[in-house]
């Protein structure tokens, strides 16, 4: 596995791990608000991120979601075959991570989720969700500030949290990650099946609205 | 529509939906505690505010707000025949969000708002809060630091959710679209009709304190 | 009233507005736990900080505290008379703030405070806030990185609403003004007596500190 | 004492004294919800933090953590003698600030921690908050990004309380100073028994990352 794959990988191990850790924290520690439970895990899920992406950025590009990475090979950045590669890592990574935060609050190594979001309206809630966050990233990336991107991406998501009824997942990996934990930020098999394609939808959605709005070529470094 | 309009209409329906949406949010997710619903909700527009700003500032100018257009027609940063397109498109951008925000959580798509917050001390909350923002923003630009307006921004207005008793909403387009949510963060057509000349006059008292402390005219780029 | 002083003055109101204007809010919406209500009121202090220094640094320096003009002065930074023309022009905005915060949330313009917190472990907290705060700003202007104070002035100043007792003024302008306000975040006249000279001494040992560990002579721009 | 260990003493004081201070005003003013709590504690830490690192950085680098100098010191970036110089100088000042946390809220100066959480889930929590932490520092040091280390590493340990079950020390010098506060933030001597091992096993896991990651040797400035 190349040094940028592994990047991936274990990006996505700590992602997951911070969002599904902190899903099982909030819940225990905050058995009686739900709204709070979910303010701890956007905060801890933001700041975590931020932390992420500087450390895997300059090895990988810390794409950490299997959608960045298609978009990216869309626009040309990086070949097909190494977006499907990067999918691949981060997916692995998602469920690696979902083992520790299992492990680190003494859970079965893994658990099926049985937490069902699955509405028309958490459907459309991963489009906008997912489109919103490729807009960010490439917003940035293609008018030269991708210094910036960690912190808008982490803003975003801790505020996506918030305004989605599905609460934002806006990633594949993450997605197929969160089966592994019967816990706080779980996901069920089912519900996970109307969100992969949904995310598919924001992506397409994306392109768009970026070909639109940020029409210059992103060149490669 | 222009890009530069299509990125005003598009922002003000992200920030409608943001505000809204997780005003929808926080009131289903904390019942019993209006001040951490007001958190939750503070917390994620500051948050993606400052994700919506970076995405289009390079675009339009992310303005966002029809009095921060208004403004920089004064100022001669656009033209006036600009300004008005651009508060055309944030507030029918605020409207769409404001139905965004609706379907995103199964409430019917348009609602008119039911919450009544006009008494005079909303009123003055609203000056004070649009005069603040504006000498944010412009403070920042004329003095060679537009780049910092994204986080500033977020900022104070984060900040000014908890200090004034209108929940500062400082944005004739924000407030339109509050018209056509009935939840949390929705706004009757009676207060309304109070907040927007109260956004005017906190506007020109900004005008008169930007000339004051940032005299230098501010050239386009 | 000199351009400079005006900002102080206004810096000072609305940092006020915004500390006491908070307080209130929380006081209000979330009667159940003190530490919810502090922890809003410190989110939207440092959010609101972050704003008020970025707007009025580049015109007066944005000290907005008695202490930073005093130990500015001290280092050769500003004129010993400017420094007590800044404080009074602090220590009446803050006032002004009071007033501004009462009437904004309906309540008489000018309250006497009734909050009394007096005791040794508040005047120490008082000490060791402000030698804090006096330590972050000089450290960060004495090694070039002055357009990092706000950020990092916000972070300390709400980091120390809760790491000491007394909710840490670090401020006799704004001692000043909470005097005018009977409400959460008010402070009793006896308090302050304490609070005022705790925090002379608390810039006592910071200039000393300051000394020793940035040794270099900061220059005049 | 060298004014490169000054800073280090004072630093781990005022890092104790943030930690162990919020976390008692955490435990008085939200005894309702331990989520709330732990979400005031970790907001306070990830600010004060920021503020600290940016203080000391010119003078010491800012460590404050005996790992942090150990890796620094396997890497050559300072002299082994240099690095446990600068671990006493952390440690001592991190019960230094244990003992100004107690007093500032009226506690007897030495109170000998009874709060117990050793299991194995505790372990490999700080196996993995150490190892993430120490990421990082170096991730961000090797690619020339050292400016932002003190926001990185303040949004990761805000994060990093909620996504362990240990609530993350990761540091040694703050393990120990924690037994001296019989508190909410304090760690029963049976407990630091565990975490410091477990500590110094995620700093050499994090060593044999960073060398695959960021093989660039990091030079000496």
């Amino acid at each position: 596995m190349s040094r940028r794959l592994l990047a991936e990988f274990l990006g996505g191990l700590l992602l997951a791990a911070v969002v599904i850790g902190s899903g099982i924290a909030a819940q225990r520690l905050s058995p009686g608000d739900a709204g709070l439970r979910l303010l701890e895990n956007a905060v801890a899920t933001g700041a975590g991120l931020y932390a992420i992406i500087l450390v895997f950025g300059p090895v990988s590009g810390a794409h950490l979601n299997p959608v960045v990475s298609l978009v990216d090979a869309w626009f040309g950045g990086i070949p097909w075959r190494e977006a499907f590669s990067y999918a691949a890592a981060q997916t692995s990574g998602c469920v690696a991570g979902a083992v520790v935060a299992n492990v680190l609050f003494e859970l079965p190594p893994v658990g099926l989720a049985t937490t069902g979001r699955a509405t028309v309206a958490h459907g459309l809630s991963e489009v906008v969700a997912t489109a919103g966050l490729l807009l960010v990233v490439f917003a940035l990336t293609r008018s030269d500030r991708a210094a910036l991107v960690p912190g808008a991406v982490a803003a975003y998501i801790g505020s996506a949290y918030f305004f989605t009824s599905s609460t934002s997942f806006a990633n594949p990996a993450i997605t197929v990650g969160r089966l592994f934990s019967d816990t706080f930020a779980g996901l069920s098999p089912a519900s996970a099946l109307l969100y992969v394609p949904a995310q598919l939808l924001g992506a397409a959605l994306a392109v768009v609205l970026i070909h639109v709005l940020h029409p210059r070529t992103r060149e490669r470094p």
